[in-house]
């Protein structure tokens, strides 16, 4: 087995338990945990091989479907444990998404030879999941969030394709893309990082339609 | 002509009509209705064949979006008829359902022989367009009501599933696979019928946002 | 080099401008600013190639991304000198609506043959970037404001589509088609042209939530 896909069953097993979380959270029922976790763990991945035209993985292999399952039960019964549910479910989205910005990344740079492809993908594999978990939950798109989110994709993905092109080992290289992703994203997470917001001009309100 | 067609343009009929209906709720115009009924009734089978790495049905036999825009023409002149436009929604939405559980069921148990890929590929065909409806229309999102949604799909794919893997006729398995999940969804609308919702302890409000 | 693809370039630049624009209004940073412009600028075309079963237009060409990069900072570093953000977004809308709505019926004509699946792809192609910026963002989607919308991209893929089957020259049909398209969009941007909406019996209230 290739060892970078520990990259992406880490990815899918902690984005399964986010999008149970999210689930918990709306109090949907043992359903409603198997459908978004699903849909959580194997959305941005399903993005990734559509547009890169390989077979959807988990259609190539129904174990991650299991997978998520397994992790969707598991959280439907111990999710009473954890006190601050939102907290949980946005630091198992940081490991998700430094998993699967190495694997993206991986995956795009393998397929096509293009290290923009691979950081792209990289960017769309880590974040997509997460963006269709927020829409199907209805909760506020962690995309919009004041704190860095896409740029850690981005480090991770970046780091990870500048270090495979120099000529680093696969393993070394996916571990310092997933510590660049984590490391920004834990970062923003615990002390608020962020860029500059954009701001036309001081003072104005968001309020405005128009502008 | 394959019988089991019948369930696909059935399903394709009665979700154009939802698709519609949810237009005629947002007051949209006539190309509003056309939109909305396509989306909603293509939208679900487009995924099933995407990940399936089929070619998309309607691309292959476009008579299937001439069909979507007789219905919504048909819904843009009687919808006014109807006095509860958003309950005859939801039980056209059941019957689709029941008939695309089945029908995207036995398209990914037969391009793919996975019984696991045959019930995923039935849940997803079944509620993705329903999904997408209430997304474009800014509809709260039937995946989040109270009572039983995608469980119904589930009951449908898998017992269509299992009585295949078991023999039985194919009709068989299809009827017997669409009363269950139109009696399990019809059950859920009539009766309130819901799994226990998920809840971390008694009595905690929802409106917390971090848990 | 086909002359058609100044359609896609120009669609590709504006879109990306509304993304940048849209990312402006939420007061993103510049990651947000490339993350929105990339898929307002490649959401719909991806969408078409896809379901064409093509090969997705920027994995084959990476320069797509780029442009929508170098857009996307171009934006960041100006949209403090337009006044009114949101109008130049919708009328950047209606630039791309009108060249992608030729490009993508030009795309589904040329692959399929059938002037259905052409005339669905042009509208598919110029709508669905702006659908996907507006989910995104979480602004009003532009689907369901009340002046004319999808009827501009369905009046400037029809024009192409019945041109070029009448034989016109490619240029003179894909003008055509940009110029209905655009005429028809800015005409309700500026005059707020609108089909009837439809309405069930006068004074019915918008609230009635079953009806």
């Amino acid at each position: 087995m290739n060892p970078i896909l520990v990259f992406d069953f880490a990815g899918i097993a902690v984005f399964a338990a986010t999008g149970a979380l999210a689930a918990s959270r709306k109090q949907l029922d043992i359903v409603g945990f198997l459908f978004l976790a699903s849909v959580t763990a194997i959305g941005g991945g399903t993005f990734r091989d559509l547009i890169l035209g390989a077979p959807v993985f988990w259609v190539v292999e129904p174990a991650y479907v299991i997978v998520c399952a397994a992790v969707a039960v598991v959280v439907y019964f111990t999710a009473h444990l954890i006190e601050y549910r939102y907290i949980a479910l946005l630091w198992f989205d940081a490991v998700g998404l430094a998993a699967y910005c190495v694997f993206g990344a991986w995956k795009g740079l393998t397929l096509t030879g293009s290290p923009t492809i691979g950081v792209v993908m990289g960017v769309l594999t880590a974040t997509f999941g997460g963006v269709l978990r927020d829409l199907l939950a209805n909760e506020p798109s962690v995309l919009l969030r004041p704190e860095i989110y896409v740029t850690a994709a981005l480090a991770g993905s970046a780091t990870f394709t500048v270090l495979t092109l120099a000529g680093a080992p696969l393993l070394a290289a996916a571990l310092a893309g997933f510590l660049a992703a984590f490391l920004v994203r834990g970062g923003a997470l615990r002390f608020g990082w962020s860029f500059p917001p954009y701001r036309s001009r001081p003072g104005r309100r968001q309020e405005d339609i128009f502008k």
